[in-house]
């Protein structure tokens, strides 16, 4: 290949469980991975859970010699969590809000307040542009009983969304992060199927790490057993994903993951391992116009994708279905608690009528009553509000799933494009208009 | 020209004002926006205010002969109100949402539960991939004293990057909307030199419609004077914007407004006017390899750009400098509250100590000063989540915007794009790991 440059990049990946005062060991292990990056040296490192600004600084000045170009991407009550560091310039960077995010009373949880989301910066290594996304989903706090399903579903689909809209001018995309998923998860299967992005873990050359490329290992130091089940050796959730363009191909030389504790450490960097993948771009000079850098699956691929998408669209529902049972829940107690102040208020207002007549009952349960109807009609209504916004959110992806569904259908059947010009009553949303509805 | 195709796509805009009960005949108005839309056949129709989904799907079976292919887009409480139908055929659809959007709390001025947002549209027209935006910002309530301007300018900077990001692909990006800007605002001139996009009322060969091209005017029946004040005549915030590409040039060859009343009806469409785009796309057989579509930028218009971006950071700062006043306001009086109930404490266990002594106050007033404290804390505490919240996305905007007049400058100064591999230390952030802090 005459014509053709070679570019090797080393990628990084890391969870850093930063919560000051509730993660073991946090500045210390800030220290170990400020160390360990400067003396790395990778081109990109992705980093999660850098939830205090204040780390992310002390990790700027740490490695302002070596990644000189950085960003952090706030967001949310305590920010996204999510940092780059590149030894390439980064040109420009772009960050989009996952519409779900879990509850804000579930705050044991706390992945509401982190207003998790993925940030995208654009950079350019060797004269090739390379669009490099960074992010975290809704943690699985139960296998069995997983009640935040729908939302990282909402979230992997809104992920797949922002990384196919904004790479088509990318000669690479690269991702890295925290997904929650393990890699069968219909969230995994609609990103990369979507995307067409692919797995260093599959697709490297070499691999040293642990067993089946997990990243949350039972020999993990701050790893309690219980999490895992039923799982005993751990689940692989993080990835590095990859993909090239018409112009520029990719490989994956080498992919490696920390084994819990850090050698000559008493520590491990985080309660995640860390990943390290060493891509390979290769890139052409473009032999013809390629207007449209997103080639066309082959058939198998796109009805693989099909039913991917009619899954998540399944689970998107039952997600709605919940969603609309908790509001309908809500406005009940909202209803009773009026009922029940409009009630007392009633009974209390009787001996202002008949004159002389006793108080029905003493003045301390009345206000405590009345207080309680009070709390009764304002949580109520601020959990109906949240109530409608993850709705529209679940009916948002909804609709945005069966209008790719259809489109994707199309294509699967082979017909050219529809002309509406000559022919708008062959079209079939054309005759059900109210699909919105008879589809639910 | 011979390998040229020509199209003509006519685009329509409208704002709805369609809120039931307090629009002024909302349902009659729908009707007639139905009925001049079915007659019209523009190519692709962008609502704004579609606040009731009923509307939508009353407009769909309307134009479910005319426009087979629509969406709705759904977020926030209320939702978004954009929709969009179109003769051609819906590819994909993908939505932001604004991270700022006024207060919940302002419920008189409601776009916060209206949850504002861009929605994009992918259509094939004649071959041509059309990336299509439609999108409603914060409305200004007073221009001479707009609490919401650091909101409006960080939506107008999310606009045009979702816009610039997302359309790398397209071979013609069409916008339509109401910003709530006049021409000159500073989110307006951001939105225009950033994307490149161009107005069609200054580019149009011929207009037709009111004065100055305005949308909101004094002669439109539903608009009292006052909400204009100072000008009298009327002011132009609704606009239909386009782009071509390297393959295909686009013009706008005649615009036009609706004047108030419907010739024919008592009534006008809406409290804004209507905007009419006849566009024509001219598609060339691209004579060489353009990888990348986004031309560069002459010296004296990066230039501009610079002045504009530095100018919105500057609003961006007030905004973060007035939210944090807000959360410090909202901290103390948490605060006071939290003393008010321990001293209210404190005074009510004096009796239990102290036994035989009289109950220093009454125990209504007890209660009612507690349930006071409480509420006090409650509120405070939500509204400190919300600046939070607030802050971080200003924050967030302005750390973007930092790093794009970074990245402009160096541009501008001629200088190659940096080799941080060959000298990292010639970098100058690399020197300035601080500069988060700093340059506050």
């Amino acid at each position: 290949m005459a014509n053709t440059d070679c570019v090797n990049v080393r990628v990084f990946s890391l969870n850093c469980w930063g919560i000051h005062y509730l993660s073991k060991h946090c500045s210390q292990r800030y220290q170990m991975i400020g160390e360990m990056l400067c003396k790395e040296q990778h081109d990109i490192v992705l980093l999660q859970e850098v939830w205090s600004e204040k780390d992310f600084l002390y990790l700027k000045v740490k490695l302002a010699s070596t990644h000189p170009h950085s960003h952090y991407f706030k967001s949310g009550v305590i920010g996204s969590g999510l940092a780059i560091f590149a030894k390439h310039r980064i040109h420009d960077t772009f960050l989009y809000r996952y519409s779900l995010n879990g509850y804000p009373y579930m705050a044991h949880h706390g992945d509401w307040f982190g207003g998790k989301a993925v940030g995208m910066a654009i950079l350019n290594i060797a004269g090739l542009t390379a669009n490099v996304y960074v992010t975290h989903l809704h943690a699985e706090y139960s296998r069995e009983k997983d009640s935040y399903l729908s939302h990282r579903v909402v979230q992997a689909w809104e992920l797949q969304q922002f990384i196919r809209h904004t790479s088509t001018g990318a000669d690479v995309v690269i991702v890295g992060g925290d997904l929650n998923m393990h890699p069968q998860d219909l969230g995994c299967r609609l990103l990369m199927s979507y995307t067409g992005l692919k797995d260093s873990y599959i697709e490297t050359a070499k691999f040293d790490g642990c067993e089946n490329g997990m990243t949350l290992i039972a020999d993990n130091l701050f790893i309690s057993k219980n999490e895992l089940i039923p799982f005993e050796k751990g689940i692989r959730i993080d990835y590095i994903l990859f993909k090239g363009s018409s112009t520029t191909k990719i490989y994956c030389d080498f992919m490696s993951t920390t084994k819990g504790s850090v050698p000559g450490h008493p520590l491990p960097y985080s309660d995640h391992e860390a990943l390290t993948a060493e891509l390979r771009l290769e890139s052409h000079v473009p032999a013809q116009a390629g207007s449209d850098k997103t080639q066309d699956s082959p058939t198998e691929k796109l009805a693989e994708l099909v039913d991917t998408l009619t899954e998540a669209r399944t689970e998107v529902k039952v997600g709605l279905h919940c969603a609309e049972r908790m509001r309908y829940t809500s406005a009940r107690t909202g209803v009773m608690g009026l009922a029940l102040l409009v009630l007392e208020l009633a009974i209390a207002a009787v001996p202002c009528f008949a004159l002389g007549a006793e108080q029905p009952f003493p003045r301390i349960s009345f206000y405590l009553l009345a207080a309680l109807c009070f709390a009764i009609l304002l949580t109520t209504f601020l959990l109906y509000i949240f109530y409608t916004m993850e709705l529209k959110s679940l009916q948002g992806a909804e609709d945005q799933m069966r209008l790719a569904v259809g489109s994707l259908q199309e294509k699967l059947r082979g017909f050219p494009v529809a002309q509406p010009h000559d022919a708008p009553q062959k079209s079939p949303e054309g005759q059900q208009p109210s699909a919105l509805d008879s589809e639910e």
